[in-house]
């Protein structure tokens, strides 16, 4: 293929994707195959000679589309959210037609610079304390990890090298294996310190675990990977409220910020405690500038080597919308949380289980766990809606997340009325 | 922006898209700018209010371009290759905007299943063992990570595991911490076995060590990440001989099969020796199908929890390639490698430092390291072309990696005609 047919099959997928997702809300959220539907539909090998884009493009709907779980349907309430725009999908375009591989500044110095510009600019909307920001010449600064699993795991081997060198500064005498099997991390039921938890978005006491942390020298590790774009709205930036004592904050525009997957947002305060624990210098690898002062190099920040031009797609979505329209996403999705929550309240067939803070509703039948896990499976069943459950002590309880990012009050109430309507079969079936 | 508007602005960066492609070899392959340039072009905030599609569209030239090493221009030799190619740009496309999370079955069966399909056809490009493919009821499989970093971690992480639970099983009184401690991982001096290293392409001796591994029950895991992609070709695919001995097999599809960053392929025997280090299974994860026999839940394969719909572009790519457009690419890669190696044994100023395999060349003026560092210098200053250098056994020597997929014989005749004019003017200059 080269560029004249890009340039046809292009506009024509163009086309295709806006279709898909103008006309998402008439497809069933939840497909109806069976494990293993796939495989007999494909060849069992690749093609020797070229298939056509036609065929390919045709195969979409045959093939894949009755396959998919449709995350950005407006009737999608299971998991939390992933992030989907628009600007994303256009920077996304241009991040793979740059393709270049971000593990130095010399790779491609505008992939390095704007992704350190773009995390200050996240720190601010987030007013997060100076420290976190690599302003012109400071000694924190931002990164964007592909998932906030790589961002704990990276916090967690800074922080037991940094612990390594202190203790062996302190005591020379002791081998590297000794400090190791006494090391402890501490966390809490959820996992590190976490604001917003994905069972039931719950809040850590920063406040309190914070002066602990930094007068006994642990590493404060925050993740707050679904809860930290809410951030950005003044009214809930308390809940962020103790990070000052945090060495290293983590969380997910892929979630909640319109910043297509992946973007994981990660801060520390000091550079040099990641770049420390991972610095790898093969010469292939070194470059001019690299110890010429103030140069960030990202692979020494990160598990992988490579890395994608992701902070392009911050720098559209940032743009596109501005600070003002990312708050009122945000502010959206969290007054349908509290209308469907006043819904569930006015039935007093049901209860609120968690307290609810941001986009997140965690509700049941007043009643025994098999008869919550019925209405589920019911619910599920009918594929009209979309619901993954969770436990809370002990409870089976429905999770009732605003995902889409074109969900209205109007798919809410839609929703409600066909959940009310299950929850009666299964009640009358329970009574019989 | 709605759909609308999307059409309106997918299809004009459809078209930057293929402009910037088309007209790259005009563009200087590496940029001018100087450490921080980027930060002072733009504001120190977010704006609050909306920008406009103009304003960031025309910014990508003024701002990001200046900025950017082009690593698909026709004159970029560094590194190794990451693949580019428009079939692997439209499915990162609809990628995008299915914008799924495929972290389970459930979460969007068909991201789970044709990733299943799409490694076993790779594998059987590859004529992997049987033993690596997931057929319908195999107890192998293959994956896709997102680095071979990745990849090397999770074996890594799935060997200790084994390894743990057999020792735990044979010596009950054994605690974890114990075993650990006497854990030994052994590597070459590039890494865990090989073939095709980063600084010279060189191949381990994967039939002398592999009945080792196998004979003392050591975890052996292969590591391929550029050279893997020319395993598809018959001619090479005996540099691949004793994987059958491995226990698991990565390469990077995105760095020479034209598949786009991410895209790292990885293959193990027993798949239950990934998922038994890795089992993570939370209520609201769990659907009805994951105990029901033959499921593939691909959280449980990788560090991250999230993952994106990747197989599309290899699906795209292999199906509008066929293998043997796939095969054609790397041979022609290969011979323009072999082109560039003639040219320079025809000049007895300069040698070859390493046997040429595949589309790498490692050279240098016969001489001291100084000159040839005030080559390669001189080379990247002048910007025609871009290197990276490497050391081989203390000698500093020059890489000549072909990298894009539009580069031509033309094009490496040009570079070598610029780098011997660059090795006279050094040459000069010492003699003065």
């Amino acid at each position: 293929m080269n560029a004249s047919e890009f340039r046809k099959r292009g506009k024509e997928m163009v086309d295709y994707v806006a279709n898909y997702l103008e006309g998402i809300e008439g497809r069933q959220v939840y497909p109806d195959v069976e494990p293993g539907y796939l495989r007999p539909l494909l060849p069992a090998a690749a093609p020797q000679e070229p298939d056509t884009f036609e065929d390919i493009i045709n195969d979409i709907e045959k093939i894949i589309m009755p396959g998919v779980t449709h995350w950005h349907s407006p009737y999608f309430f299971a998991y939390f959210p992933t992030a989907s725009s628009y600007p994303a999908m256009l920077a996304d375009m241009l991040c793979g037609a740059i393709g270049c591989i971000g593990f130095s500044w010399a790779a491609s110095p505008a992939c390095t610079e704007l992704e350190t510009v773009m995390m200050d600019w996240l720190g601010k909307m987030l007013e997060l304390p100076e420290a976190f920001l690599a302003g012109k010449a400071g000694e924190g600064g931002g990164v964007i990890q592909g998932s906030a699993s790589e961002a704990t795991l990276m916090a967690l081997l800074a922080a037991r090298t940094k612990v390594i060198h202190r203790l062996q500064a302190e005591s020379p005498e002791l081998t590297q294996a000794a400090i190791v099997e006494k090391l402890v991390a501490y966390s809490s039921d959820q996992v590190v310190a976490t604001l917003g938890t994905t069972t039931c978005c719950s809040f850590d006491n920063l406040l309190e675990v914070g002066p602990i942390c930094n007068k006994e020298g642990l590493w404060l590790h925050i993740d707050a990977a679904y809860a930290g774009s809410a951030f950005i709205c003044p009214e809930f930036r308390h809940l962020l409220n103790g990070v000052e004592f945090a060495d290293s904050f983590n969380f997910n525009p892929h979630k909640w910020l319109l910043v297509n997957f992946d973007c994981s947002a990660m801060w520390v305060k000091k550079r040099a405690d990641l770049t420390g624990a991972f610095r790898l210098d093969p010469t292939y690898l070194k470059h001019s500038h690299q110890d010429s002062g103030f140069i960030t190099d990202y692979r020494h920040w990160q598990i992988p080597l490579g890395r994608r031009f992701r902070s392009l797609k911050m720098w559209f979505v940032f743009r596109m919308y501005g600070v003002k329209g990312l708050q009122a996403y945000i502010r959206k999705h969290v007054q349908l949380s509290h209308e469907f929550e006043s819904l569930v309240r006015q039935d007093p067939r049901f209860e609120i289980c968690a307290e609810v803070t941001l986009g997140l509703v965690c509700f049941r039948l007043k009643g025994s766990n098999k008869v919550n896990e019925a209405l589920l499976q019911r619910i599920n069943s009918a594929k009209k809606i979309h619901l993954v459950p969770c436990h809370l002590r002990d409870k089976f309880v429905l999770r009732f997340a605003i995902c889409s990012r074109t969900v209205e009050s109007a798919h809410v109430q839609v929703a409600w009325e066909h959940i009310k309507e299950m929850a009666a079969d299964v009640l009358q079936a329970e009574r019989k």
